[in-house]
C-alpha cells in the first residue's frame, strides 16, 4: 500500500495552516463587526435538499451516494443551500437573521490551479429582508473584508439578475434560454467575446439576437454612467428599469457607507453561475493579480421557499473563496509569516538526569503564555540547537549540570547567537523580554 | 418538500455555536503553547487507507461509496489515521512533529444524547518520538487543556497496552483473543463486572481465566500503590513489568509537569475500543459529571508503517470531544456567556431620509471594532427598540430630524434605559465608554 491522497483534495502542512487560519480569522471579525453571527450545518444533507438548486451543470458535480440506512444524501456543495434549509426549518430565528459559516464543500469538478474537490468557503448571509441597505452593506463588507486583509487594490463587479432577463427579452429570448444564455456570457472574461458569441450560435440563439445581446452590454465609465448606459437601452422594459433603479440605489448606499466609486464596476454581463440568483448580483476581483474572483454572491429571493420553509424569505449574502485568497495574498507579497515559527523556545535536554528540570522549565513558559517544545532526546547540545533553529525557535534554553548546580540557566538566543546565564526564578522573565524585543 | 436534517447530524445555531467556538479557541491556544502546529486533511480518504486500523466494529461504521472516478472512498472515522497516511507521505516534515486539528469525523452509529454521526475532534498528536516524555506531556497537556476551561474536577486515567496484553497472558488467553478480552473489559464501567463477565462468557473465555483477568484488575489506592499492586502481580510477565514500568515513568514525569497525583488513575481494564494503541492509554473524565470520556488517546507506533510508511514512526496523541466537553461545561455551570450577544449596537433607522446618516454611523462603529447592526425599516422607534433588546444589543443609536439638525445622535442604553445626546464626532468614543462600563 502507497499512502496517497484522493485527486482534487489537499493536505494542508502547518506553514499553509497558519496563513489560512490568519485569513479566516479576519474575515470573521469583519463578519462579526457587522453583526452576523456562526453556523455550522452538516456536511452531509438529504439529496433532494441539494439537487435542482445550482442549476444541471452543477447537480452532475454533487457527490451523494446511498448511506447505510439506505437513505440517498449529498455532500453539500456550497454553504448557501444548506443555510436556506435551516431558515426553513427554525422559524424562531430572528429576523433578518444574519450568519456566517466557514466549511469545506465538495464539487467533483476537473480540479486544476486553484480549483479543487474539496475547498473552504467563507459565507456571509442575511435573511429575511428586501431591502437594498442589506445588497448596499454586503457590499461594504466585501470592501472591509479585503482591507483587512490588506487587499486595497479591488474591484466589486455588479450586476442584477433581472438586468440579465430585460436583455434576454429586449433580445427577444425565450425565458427558458435565459439560463443558457446567462451560462454563457459568464464564460466572457474567460473565453472572449467570440467565444461566447460561437457558444451561443450552438445553442441555437440566434446571430441577431446575440448582436442586440452584445449592443445593450457594451458599456463604459463609473458605475452610474454604465447605469445610465443602461437606462437608456432598456427604456422600454419595465424589469430592465426596475433593475437598473434597484443597481443604481445600492451603488449609492455603498456610497455613502465607504466604498470608493472607483472600487464598484457595473458588469452587464455578470450571472455567476447558480441558477438561484433574482437580483442583486456581486463578484469581486484583485486589480493586480488576474486570478478570477476572490468573493461572490447575490441575491436570492426565492431559494428558501424552493427548500420547503412555509413562507419564501427574501436573502442575500457573499462567498469568500479561501483558496483565492491565499493565492493573491502571496502573490501580492502581503502572506502573514509572523505566526509562521510558532514555536518560540526550545529547551534543550542536556542528559537523563536533567529531565526533570527541563520539563519544569517548559512547563512554567508554557503555562505563561510562551509557545515552547522540548527535547525527547539527549543528543549533543549542537545537533539540539540545529534542530530548534530549524523549527524556528528564537530561544533555546540549557539546563545542565553547572546551572544546576547555580540554580540558573543558559538562555542562548538563536538570532543574534548572545546567550546569558539567567538565575531560574528570572527565566520566565527574561525569556519574555527577549521575545519583545525581538534579538537582543 | 419538508426542510430536514439527516439522522444523527445536526444544525449548530449561533447560540451553540459562541460557546463551541470559545472552547475551540482555549483548546487551540493551549495545544500551540505546546508547540503543536495546524493541519488540515480532507474528508475523504481511499477506503483503504481508512479500513482494517480501528477493528471489526468500527469498520462497518465507515460512510464509505464509489465517487464519480469509480474510486472507494471515504469519510473519515477519526484524524489519527489521516495524520498517519501525512506523516507516511511526507518525509519532510520535521521529526518530531507536533500538529493539533479540529475537524468533523462521520461516524454511522446509532445516535444518542452526546453521539452523533458527525461530530468533532480536537486532535494534538507527536509523531516521532518513543520518548515516555511525550507520554508525559501529553498528560501534561491533557491538564492544562481542562484547566483552560475552567474544570478543576477531572481525572485522567492512565494504562499501557502491554499491560492489557501481559493480563491476558496471565489468564492463558490466545494472542488472538487478547482485542476481543480489550473490547470487553472497555465496558467495564457501562455494563459492570457481572456485564463483562456473561460477555466474555459468550464469546468463548473460560471462567477460570476470567476470575484471573479480574484477580489482577483489582487494584486501589493512589497512582504509584495500584501500579506497584500490579508489578507484583505480574511480576513473572516480561510485558507486564515493562508495562508497569513504563506507566510508572510517565506518572512520574506526569507529576514533574505539573499534574497532580490526585489527579490521576490507574486504570488497568483501559482499553479505548481503538486496536491501533501500543503503549500508553489516557482518557479524562470529569468527576461531577458523569458524562464517559472527555478526551482520549494513546501511543500507536505500529499504525504509520500500516498506512503505507516506508520506515514505521513511534506516535501518541489525545483526541478532546467537542460534544462532550460542552455538556460538561454546561453542567458545571461554565458556559462563557459573555460572548454570546455579538451585536452590541443597533442603529435604528428614522425615516427614509436619514439612511445615509444611519448607515454612515454604522460604519463608522464597524470599522472602530464595535459589533453593530442597523435597521432596514423605519419601522416605529419603539418595535426597533424591542427588536435591538431581543437579539442582546446593549445600545440603540437614534438620528431623526431633529438631531441631524443639531448634528448630534442620542444614544440610548437598553441596559439602564438612560440616554443621552452626543456631538456626531464624539459617537464612537462616548459608544466604547459606555459599553465598557457595562451600563451607564
Amino acid at each position: 500500500m502507497k499512502p496517497k491522497v484522493l485527486r482534487g483534495m489537499r493536505d494542508l502542512l502547518p506553514e499553509v495552516m497558519v496563513r489560512r487560519n490568519d485569513v479566516v480569522a479576519r474575515l470573521e471579525k469583519v463578519f462579526e463587526s457587522y453583526g452576523y453571527r456562526p453556523l455550522q450545518t452538516p456536511a452531509m444533507e438529504y439529496y433532494e435538499v441539494l439537487t435542482g438548486k445550482y442549476g444541471e451543470d452543477a447537480d452532475r458535480l454533487l457527490y451523494h451516494f446511498l448511506d447505510n440506512g439506505k437513505r440517498h444524501v449529498g455532500l453539500r456543495y456550497d454553504l448557501t443551500v444548506p443555510l436556506a434549509r435551516v431558515v426553513a426549518m427554525y422559524p424562531e430565528l430572528p429576523r433578518p437573521f444574519r450568519r456566517y459559516q466557514v466549511a469545506p464543500v465538495w464539487r467533483a469538478e476537473k480540479p486544476h490551479r486553484g480549483r479543487h474537490r474539496e475547498f473552504f468557503q467563507c459565507d456571509a448571509d442575511i435573511v429575511g429582508s428586501p431591502a437594498l441597505l442589506v445588497d448596499a452593506e454586503i457590499v461594504a463588507l466585501i470592501g472591509d473584508a479585503l482591507s483587512s486583509l490588506g487587499i486595497e487594490a479591488f474591484e466589486i463587479l455588479l450586476n442584477n439578475r433581472k438586468l440579465l432577463d430585460a436583455i434576454g427579452e429586449a433580445a427577444a429570448v425565450d425565458p427558458h434560454g435565459i439560463p443558457l444564455l446567462c451560462r454563457s456570457l459568464d464564460k466572457l472574461d474567460k473565453i472572449g467575446r467570440h467565444g461566447v458569441e460561437s457558444e451561443l450560435a450552438r445553442r441555437g440563439f440566434e446571430a441577431s439576437q446575440v448582436a442586440v445581446v452584445f449592443q445593450i452590454l457594451e458599456v463604459d465609465g463609473g458605475p452610474l454612467e454604465r447605469l445610465e448606459q443602461l437606462r437608456k437601452r432598456l427604456v422600454a422594459s419595465e424589469a430592465g428599469t426596475a433593475a437598473v433603479a434597484d443597481l443604481w440605489r445600492v451603488v449609492e448606499l455603498a456610497g455613502i457607507a465607504g466604498v470608493s466609486m472607483e472600487k464598484i464596476r457595473i458588469e452587464p454581463a455578470l450571472a455567476r453561475g447558480m441558477d438561484y440568483y433574482t437580483g442583486t448580483i456581486f463578484e469581486a476581483v484583485s486589480r493586480d493579480v488576474k486570478l478570477g474572483s476572490i468573493a461572490g454572491g447575490g441575491r436570492y429571493d426565492g431559494l428558501i421557499g424552493q427548500v420547503g420553509a412555509k413562507q419564501g424569505l427574501p436573502a442575500a449574502g457573499v462567498s469568500f473563496g479561501l483558496d483565492r485568497l491565499l493565492l493573491v495574498l502571496e502573490e501580492l507579497g502581503l502572506s502573514d509569516d509572523t505566526r509562521l515559527a510558532p514555536v518560540q523556545v526550545f529547551v534543550t535536554l542536556f542528559d537523563e538526569a536533567s529531565t526533570p528540570v527541563a520539563l519544569e522549565i517548559c512547563q512554567k513558559l508554557r503555562r505563561s503564555g510562551v509557545r515552547t517544545e522540548m527535547s525527547y532526546e539527549t543528543a549533543k547540545l549542537g545537533k539540539q540547537f540545529r534542530h530548534a533553529a530549524r523549527i524556528g525557535a528564537a530561544l533555546c534554553i540549557v539546563a545542565g549540570p553547572d546551572e544546576l548546580a547555580a540554580d540558573s540557566v543558559t538562555v542562548k538566543d538563536l538570532r543574534d547567537r548572545s546567550q546569558e546565564s539567567v538565575p531560574r526564578d528570572r527565566l520566565v522573565e527574561v525569556v519574555r523580554g527577549r521575545l519583545q524585543t525581538g534579538g537582543g
